[in-house]
């Protein structure tokens, strides 16, 4: 079951360059990414209606996208539009489209109803084109788990003193006893934390080689379903950055955008842009390298817990005072489940 | 669900030596080829009857073959003729015995009703016979699809225009464009495609060097539920072939034997044999690799299509003017499973 | 379904060293082995009360074992002993804790009732302890197979003729006519068997050099559910081996301990301890490697007879008089099947 009414990021634009056809599942269904003759990225069900060839098997020619099995060609509303030795096309050739919207460097599918898809829904990230204060490189990752996981992970970074002990992570106990400030949204829920007079992780003393402690900051913005944006960075201690003054020390805009593939795996997209040295290729290349890392580790821990919670199904978990914005996410999450599904949601635990 | 009551190609002849056991599924039943001390193949269940040890993981001994973990010996009835340490066989002692027949290079099994078991049912294949007119080098591929996936691609032949185009096939338009007729036999469909004046596919000039334009003939011959012969040539156009003055260049025998191994994965047994240059190995040896390199081809688009109708189940699909043959031979194989499971046949498809 | 109410072996004690954390699923309950502060064996269920994530995915930290996610930390009982964050500990923050014994080189658990968990009822194997007189080199193999499976394998030695042939068994008709006497206890069968005058098989001679025949003996103690205890050896023939006199040539005690992993997946743990040349470490050596080449053969036919099993779910099999002690062994263990589930027996087969 997934939340169907609303944009996903189906692909980075540049994984889809013209000519090449891109095969992706998303929310459980096999779809084919292209861009048309007009450059513009389009979506289709991968499946040709003739015999279900997939037609990420195919080409593009001058007519549209056609078959790599008999040749038939569709365009990009699905309707096919040409037949090898015959001239009419019957009514029932076609296959579905998917509305899709580029923006913000993603190409963006809608794979609920069509007639909902309202391309003003999908959630800015301007921070993606200014690559000039920016700089960033982009990733995805494919993840063994189901896509709330990767959400859960963000909305409690207490994780971040265990997980990532030694990368983005650091001392355990600043991370628990950070000030939280949590606010539910109309989508959603956004969190500043606040570690002041704390002592650096080692990913902020690589990147601008701060001496002593700092007054450190992160903000997360959750827009469900599944995007994230975040606002993390530290100053000296005591130079004002709590009071608004957050320029000339380390900070860092990281996008991440969890699409679900099927109902146990997903996709993450995800760009890390350094706020300092932007100038500096190696230091966009360093902090990359970085967050690698950290989310390689995330990848593991996540998908174990998949393993786990498939294995004892039926089993309660219990919510800890750390859970404060996961369990608001999950709130806006299983409600969306649940207006969709018109029935109440079967969770994947208990609370 | 499978037709079982007909004979299909268990093995190559030359895959079943004297004294090796060979482990083969068909129709999802486990079965071990062998020849008996007399060389004669035989076929029983791959299970011992005792504690269901398969019985290929034993050996041949004078009175029959010889279970590999405690001893038990059958014989080509799957009748038990020993039991270490005791003297008598109890009645149940015993595993299921398949008819077989060795004919055409071919050993060929029944998995139906033994009664119905008519070795005068095999579909005669002489050519195979005939290694100075028609010399070839066998081959088998496990194919993951369906069996009906692997008739239906040999049954439309636009594919070649879009699956083979760099290999056997060539321009697509001259095959949408062929002329074909096509014949419904008792049990199965013939159809014959003339390409005249058309140019020759590379593989053909490779093989005979043709200079110009060719009449091109493509004679295929179907018998439910998994035999095609196929008769394919081309001489300089305008010379006669279409009139019956098939001689001089290029013309194959290529025969096509598709077993079902599971409900989605087949045997596709295989020989091209080269009408030309007989006394040149090479010319048989260039003709294989020719047909492998498009035989790969065709094994990914089936795969893959066998992915994507096992993914969307209940979508349906649409018959085009090309299908004409394929849909015959469809309608003859589901008539068998008609007719054998006494039921409606659940189609892999909705045409 | 499994026989739950019994210590299994859930490692060998060296694999579970101090700091260690050790994932292992037994009768399907997934579980995390380690040792607390004091050294002593604890198991706990491999799952994080808060997440669901393996906690063998944690670390040792003085108070008890931590989550590697969100670090909760847990006691031997199960008990969660610190969240981060916050001071209260809900009453639910637990997870189940296994007993466990440490005696003869073993951690056993215990999977059902703990209330029934008594420590007297592990069956002694005091030979581990004995290196002096027994030396031997401890193994643990993952086999592809039901238990059970493994039990009759051992409890058949008719098979050491036909899977042995050239390691440990030797001549098929030495076997089949071995003299043997079956004897039921409380809670097994032991079996004895005798092959005087007889062929020594190559491990044998390898071992001590044996010139002639020689009286072979074999000692099998079955405990369910899962212990044999194996004493074999042999004298030169006519020096009174069968009276009593059993010291001189060469001898064995080998420890087989089998543990269900899934339905279809075990534990094997083993050691074979050589009786002769005991201050020889090559001896040692040399007897597990001829062991453990004799084992992989035992994997490999289990293995494809669960397969086989598998496939042809609702055949009947047959018993021969070989099975003798196997059917002893059969019905204790499915006794003790129906007594835990309270219905009869689903078996895997029809005997």
């Amino acid at each position: 079951m997934f939340i169907r009414n609303d944009w996903y990021i189906a692909a980075w634009a540049h994984e889809v360059p013209p000519g090449k056809l891109l095969a992706r599942t998303i929310c459980d269904d096999r779809i084919v990414l292209y861009r048309d003759a007009s450059g513009k990225a389009a979506a289709l069900e991968d499946r040709c209606a003739h015999r279900g060839a997939p037609l990420s098997c195919g080409e593009m020619v001058p007519e549209g996208l056609q078959c790599g099995y008999h040749g038939l060609v569709y365009g990009r509303d699905g309707k096919c539009v040409y037949i090898p030795g015959q001239a009419s096309i019957p009514p029932r050739a076609n296959v579905k489209s998917y509305p899709v919207v580029e923006q913000d460097e993603f190409i963006w599918i809608w794979t609920g109803d069509p007639a909902k898809a309202d391309p003003a829904k999908v959630v800015p990230y301007p921070w993606n084109n200014d690559h000039k204060n920016w700089p960033h490189k982009p990733e995805r990752y494919h993840v063994e788990c189901n896509f709330m996981l990767l959400v859960d992970n963000l909305m409690d970074l207490t994780h971040l003193g265990y997980v990532h002990k030694g990368t983005i992570g650091g001392n355990p106990k600043t991370h628990v006893e950070a000030k939280m400030d949590v606010t539910r949204t109309e989508n959603g829920v956004k969190y500043t934390r606040w570690m002041l007079s704390s002592v650096p992780p080692p990913t902020y003393v690589k990147a601008v080689g701060f001496k002593g402690l700092v007054d450190r900051w992160q903000e997360f913005d959750f827009h469900a379903p599944g995007a994230i944006h975040q606002w993390s960075g530290a100053t000296n201690a005591g130079t004002g950055a709590y009071e608004g003054k957050r320029e000339g020390g380390f900070s860092l805009r990281l996008y991440h955008g969890i699409t679900p593939e099927t109902e146990r795996t997903s996709h993450y997209f995800w760009a890390g842009a350094n706020g300092y040295r932007q100038d500096d290729p190696a230091a966009t290349e360093q902090l990359y390298q970085e967050l690698a890392t950290a989310f390689k580790q995330d990848l593991t821990i996540v998908a174990a817990q998949q393993r786990t919670l498939d294995h004892y199904k039926s089993v309660p978990y219990i919510d800890i005072k750390a859970d404060n914005a996961r369990v608001h996410a999950r709130r806006v999450l299983e409600r969306r489940l649940a207006e969709e599904s018109g029935q109440p949601l079967p969770t994947l635990e208990t609370a």
